[in-house]
């Protein structure tokens, strides 16, 4: 299978230009199931929710869903009444494009909030995206969801359970405002595979938790956030069920890779960003000290310029454990970039260990390991340095 | 009174360059009272916290100071037992020059995290310091403590108490690592009131929390913040009790007016900071969710480079408000820039409104007030924008 071979059994999808964002730009998609299939959603946890948000959420319950309409450039969040109205009335537009119930439409926009839709642009554009479908539609639907995102994300993943391959797909969007709580920017991951609501639902939620949840840009989390994942059970295997581990823990392995992989895309493409760094704590009294801990030093904007400086100034990133919430004893911690120990018992290890990680620093890719020495507690934040890009593009009108 | 009598009767200071920070600067100071004062200390809340913090937490309870000896260049901030040791001894050296008990000597340290302090910078210094005590040396000293501080930060105040002068006089240093919890980076006040320990620290407490506890540059707390007050008692009035309110809210009025001005000039110097802007959250369910809510848009990367930007982008504001954690109903809310109400019950007020609301960020200061509409909880927290400059001075090796 060539690696462009964007595509999974059943599903067909299609990404048209309708105007929302000037007369070049692919805005406006549909991706189709031939057959009602198991819906699982995961959405953002801030308060502030989008009309969008509001509506899956409530269609998700079903455990329904045949079709995702998705449109970039407006977010549709902080738009009222009509906000709602407008997020109906355009999911019945493809429903009935579609000939299907308006209730098998799931639908999600990502872009400026406080901007109401504009219906002609669906008028426009939701008929032609209908009768654009195809198989191998999948990598425009990528293309069309990026805002400030400069890479398309998608991914496929194949994995044997009972014998019979099921495919995985899954593409997401997502630059800056990302510091995911329950969900990311947006994501939709296909898949062929045969599961109930109830058990994709819970799976989804704890991949979400390692993979999506698990990253950060800017600490800034969306009110658009949403991970819908569709299984239209095509593929030839005995359903995945809770009485079949083995079956279960093959779906979510990879489910889980997939999820990381296009999680690690959004980090790496986080704006102005030139490094992935992984924050991982351990030692930790809990996990959720850990997370606490390593979100803290993954989110200090000193922590992050100095990543972008390449200087290994770890006083920073103990000043920010340090302010985490997270209990550790400062004598006892130990820190390293890679494989080199630049703070043993909260001691620095002099010059000559500093020029080794540095080096390490001077790597677009490195892990800085922190050991608190409390107990198990262990956690991996995603993060990426912090350059002068970041605020020219957050600071340019608009984005 | 001219505004450069940077002096209070019965203190003398001095700023000396001692070789911590090349030959040039001034790097070490002390501040001398002719007797013991009386001392309150507020201090950083960072689990983290420097040598010289954890010394002066201790000599604090005594609730005497005579004299405060302070360094740039060097935090001495986990350098373990043995920067303790080191933070003793200078203390001890500051003693013997001056005649008087180690005890009675705070010592503060700011700058790099992670090195030890040289002991001949201080065998050098504290000499040629305690020679040079002058009434009129405070300037010297607020100089002397500035590290990527732009301007000097000094002021000072005069209040009546039953009818006698009674002077304070501030200095503060600070401009990244700011967002100080419990005190700021460093400040130091002077005055010759008379009081007594336990009022004047809770006097203290309450000022720090609604000035340089309520302030924010980039969210990071440093592991050497201290404020640190000595009154001497030299002023004519009978002495400030609990049982004398009104002499007492005098006091505490013109503290809090004296340290407001130092946490606003720390703001204003915020490292590459062009704005100064007051995140006044009203309506919120208590003060606390009131203070979470500020303070979270106050830290917002994608806020602050829209402030810089100039950019009305509400839609950041209440994106940040939505993860706060603080309850609202985002069809309730309220955002103002100035007198310009830019939001109303959650939704934008158009193209007009905002056209004003873009003039009131053209402004080098200004509020933006949201309301909750849930209770009657309030905050102030100040912050500034966030430019490119941030990240050139925090990427530049070693700050």
């Amino acid at each position: 299978m060539a690696p462009e071979n964007f595509s999974v059994q059943g599903f067909r999808a299609a990404a048209v230009n309708s105007g929302i964002r000037g007369k070049n730009r692919l805005d406006l998609a549909l991706i189709v199931s031939d057959k009602p299939a198991v819906v699982a959603g995961v959405f953002t946890a801030s308060l502030v929710k989008a009309a969008p948000v509001l509506l899956d959420m409530e269609r998700c319950r079903t455990g329904k869903a045949q079709a995702i309409l998705v449109n970039s450039g407006i977010a549709n969040a902080c738009t009222g009444e009509e906000g709602m109205r407008l997020a109906r009335m355009t999911t019945a537009m493809a429903a009935d494009a579609l000939n299907i119930a308006p209730e098998l439409v799931q639908v999600c926009s990502t872009g400026v909030i406080g901007q109401q839709l504009e219906l002609a642009c669906f008028q426009r554009g939701i008929p032609k995206a209908a009768e654009g479908l195809a198989v191998d539609g999948l990598g425009d639907v990528a293309s069309a969801i990026m805002t400030t995102d400069t890479v398309r994300k998608i991914a496929v993943r194949t994995v044997l359970i009972d014998g019979k391959p099921v495919k995985l797909l899954g593409m997401a969007k997502g630059a800056g405002m990302i510091m995911p709580n329950m969900a990311t920017m947006l994501s939709f991951i296909l898949t062929d595979a045969k599961i109930e609501h109830d058990l994709l639902q819970s799976t989804l939620r704890k991949v979400v938790v390692k993979t999506f949840n698990a990253i950060t840009v800017d600490g800034d989390t969306s009110t658009n956030d949403t991970v819908l994942l569709m299984a239209n059970g095509l593929a030839k295997h005995p359903p995945i069920a809770e009485d079949r581990p083995e079956a279960l823990a093959s779906f979510a392995a990879a489910l889980e890779d997939l999820c990381k992989e296009l999680a690690l895309m959004i980090v790496r493409d986080g704006e102005g960003a030139t490094k992935l760094v992984t924050i991982r704590v351990q030692g930790a009294a809990s996990e959720a000290q850990a997370d606490q801990a390593a979100r803290t030093v993954a989110n200090s904007n000193l922590v992050k310029t100095a990543f972008f400086g390449e200087d290994a100034n770890w006083g920073r990133i103990i000043a920010a454990l340090g302010r985490s919430g997270a209990k550790f004893d400062q004598h006892k911690v130990d820190i390293a970039f890679d494989d080199v120990l630049m703070v043993h018992s909260g001691l620095g290890q002099g010059a000559e260990v500093e020029a080794r990680a540095t080096a390490v620093l001077k790597k677009t890719e490195f892990v800085v390991t922190i050991d608190l020495h409390v107990g198990e507690g262990g956690k991996d934040i995603y993060t990426c340095d912090f350059s002068m890009d970041y605020v020219k593009i957050n600071a340019d009108y608009r984005s």
